[in-house]
């Protein structure tokens, strides 16, 4: 069976999901995305790529941050760009998803940027459209994240040079994370063999050795040595749930605070998918820090949401 | 008296109801809707008619669906959009509507969409404006909704070639439907003969029968060797309110089916404006079979809108 | 100690508050919008100066109005505009207001347009960010709104052609009147000495006459010979406090009626920062009468802004 992101060439026509890409695309991406940096940094952030196309940003779930940055990418591509916030609308109306979609597509949209609670959102409305549309997953339940993925990939890249020899530790709820789901797809790829998930058993997912990862249970083990730290963010609901104590009580135990740092390499670097939890997860001098590196990847991720939009718009 | 939508040499400056408007001014919009279709097909689907023009989508009840075709069509159309969604602010702080409106065209306006649930609101804006503004109805209250019509009476010509010698029915509540009586007034001017409107006596207008239109309780009386079928949207409010018996109870007697359908010339078209309630109004098989063209309906819509835009904004 | 909106060389990088800006960089401002009010008169409404520029609105407390005028000045500047509304994200997803900003400004944004109810918010930010950053204050709290400032000076100079010798009546809730703040410093820098605040005792602020302005609790009184009075919006939340009688009781003293107006010099001017309160701070003849400019005003606040935003930009 066909990868459902490629076409028959092999060429990426969808971004839903990190697990399965060859190292090929994914370094593909990452290398276009470099080009992107320095659009970013001129007078006129500009380029044409995407002119006249229409991108629909569709959040079934909202999310201001990342629905920024996709359009921020999308309009320097200097595409036509349409915000759509759909638990508000037709779905309450009691119109079904894929209805939803079929009336967008017919408006001869180009893409869409899907975020989605459910896991499998933009799988199942890529399968469902004709192929000369893209879909792009900015987020589906519990299951993947790419973007992310790749510009956390692109961050260590750019911090590190070479994937292989690397220690990465991620930190925190792996259990609930796309995040870390997607990341540790794309390290897997990218040639990254130590890879450590540290945190509590009740936010460890059950089999996830199976991903080619080491579990910690202990933060002093756990990052020893490591090259890059990557803080997961900690779901306030999850705070209230039975599965943790108290904020401070996960602080004191995960939180990375400058002794914790302490532990790892002296040149590590330390990630965040944001928005932080100051104090929750991360302590704001280790935050503010010189080995952060979290705004970088911000900025890597404009870059890296034009390039991936900028290659499946071309194929 | 003066048509308000037409200036002094007869050309349209706005567009508030199909009722009234000559048929050479609906074939003109059906005929110049044509060239926008095959824009939208092209690769780069921008054209710069509006550029520099700035159009405002003013939508005091919300509707997501309405609101992105009129952006992505004043996007295309190269124009400088600003979506205002009114129930939230300067209303709410007391301000008249017509405050409101003067606010806007004093910020240079060219164009205004306006949706509103107030029957007549649009054309109280169109009035109160000075003549180099335009107005858009985008649906008022239970009046009309006249960019619908256009694109109705579209999909109709072009499947249909001619309006002429066509038997069309109207299948729903017709009461509370502005998509209804703006595709009359269209068929009428256009000059399709038979007319037919289909629903339960509670949800049809009294003396719908002098807009030229024959009344039927019964589907299989009315849908008999019809051309076209344009089934409407049961409101779910209505549902629950004393007109209506459940919507399973409304199915059975009007939702289309298979088995109505057939009763139906063997070339008839399946016409909704979306959003569709499957089981309610319509059979998810009738939805998407192969008479269904209910997806080229939103296609055409895109053009038509175009095509109204600048029209008006050409005059 | 330098002023944060100056840079090295004196030019303005921010707009935060027009207080202690110098008069030239007031008059080049109000110089340049006069350019800018042509543009807007065009075809064509738009100029590349913000071309391929990331313009954030950031709105922390919402005001469609103010948004959307700052929106088309960027627009018709030829910016890519992000619309950010934070109340309903980031926010409340328990990320502070300087790590919000940190983010956006990592995407490469080149200009905020900020909203807050906190005074001084704007001023953080300008601080908080690289000298590269633009930031304009559409608002914070009760201490500046220097756009709104600047357009009506714009009024003023452009109706009455010199600000020295005119007397100018500013009446009503001053107290919490960010308005009131910032056209006072601005007439303060460029000259006008003859001004009043009129308004009841508890909706003055105290040590008002150290800013420069004499107080009248009496409207007769302090009209007099007027040449210009800016009547000023009564917050509804206001009416309700213990501040204040109704608001029948207000209108009846400090409402502007044509009795009123007459005490006033006969080429008077009345502004009015809108939203106006019909029949509250201000009777409708008069809002619509001969004398009344409300409206130049709204079209004068997007050549300023334009002008605002195009000469930080250039700095």
């Amino acid at each position: 069976m066909r990868n459902p992101q490629l076409n028959a060439n092999g060429e990426l026509t969808h971004l839903l999901t990190i697990e399965g890409l060859p190292r090929e695309i994914l370094t593909h991406i990452l290398d276009t995305a470099t080009s992107f940096i320095s659009i970013a940094e001129r007078d006129v952030k500009k380029v044409p790529l995407l002119r006249g196309k229409s991108v629909f940003n569709l959040f079934f779930e909202s999310s201001t941050r990342t629905r920024t940055t996709f359009e921020i990418a999308a309009k320097r591509l200097s595409a036509d760009v349409v915000n759509l916030n759909i638990n508000t609308s037709s779905q309450s109306k009691g119109e079904s998803l894929l209805d939803t979609i079929d009336n967008l597509a017919a408006m001869n949209a180009d893409m869409f940027v899907v975020r989605h609670s459910q896991s499998g959102a933009a799988h199942m409305i890529a399968r469902h459209l004709a192929p000369h549309f893209h879909v792009i997953n900015a987020g589906d339940g519990r299951h993947a994240h790419p973007t992310q993925g790749l510009l956390d990939a692109y961050t260590i890249r750019h911090f590190k040079k070479d994937f292989r020899g690397l220690s990465v530790a991620i930190v925190g709820d792996i259990l609930h994370s796309r995040v870390a789901r997607s990341l540790i797809h794309a390290l897997n790829t990218l040639g990254t063999t130590d890879l450590r998930a540290i945190g509590p058993q009740t936010l460890m997912p059950s089999g996830v050795e199976q991903l080619g990862i080491r579990v910690y249970h202990d933060m002093s083990e756990g990052l020893r040595n490591c090259d890059v730290i990557v803080m997961l963010r900690l779901q306030n609901e999850r705070m209230r749930g039975p599965l943790l104590p108290s904020a401070q009580e996960f602080f004191k135990t995960f939180g990375l605070t400058p002794e914790k740092l302490a532990l790892a390499k002296p040149d590590a670097i330390v990630m965040h998918p944001g928005p932080m939890n100051r104090g929750v997860e991360i302590d704001s001098s280790v935050a503010d820090g010189p080995q952060a590196v979290i705004l970088q990847q911000v900025t890597f991720g404009i870059a890296v949401r034009m390039a991936v939009m900028s290659i499946v718009a071309s194929h």
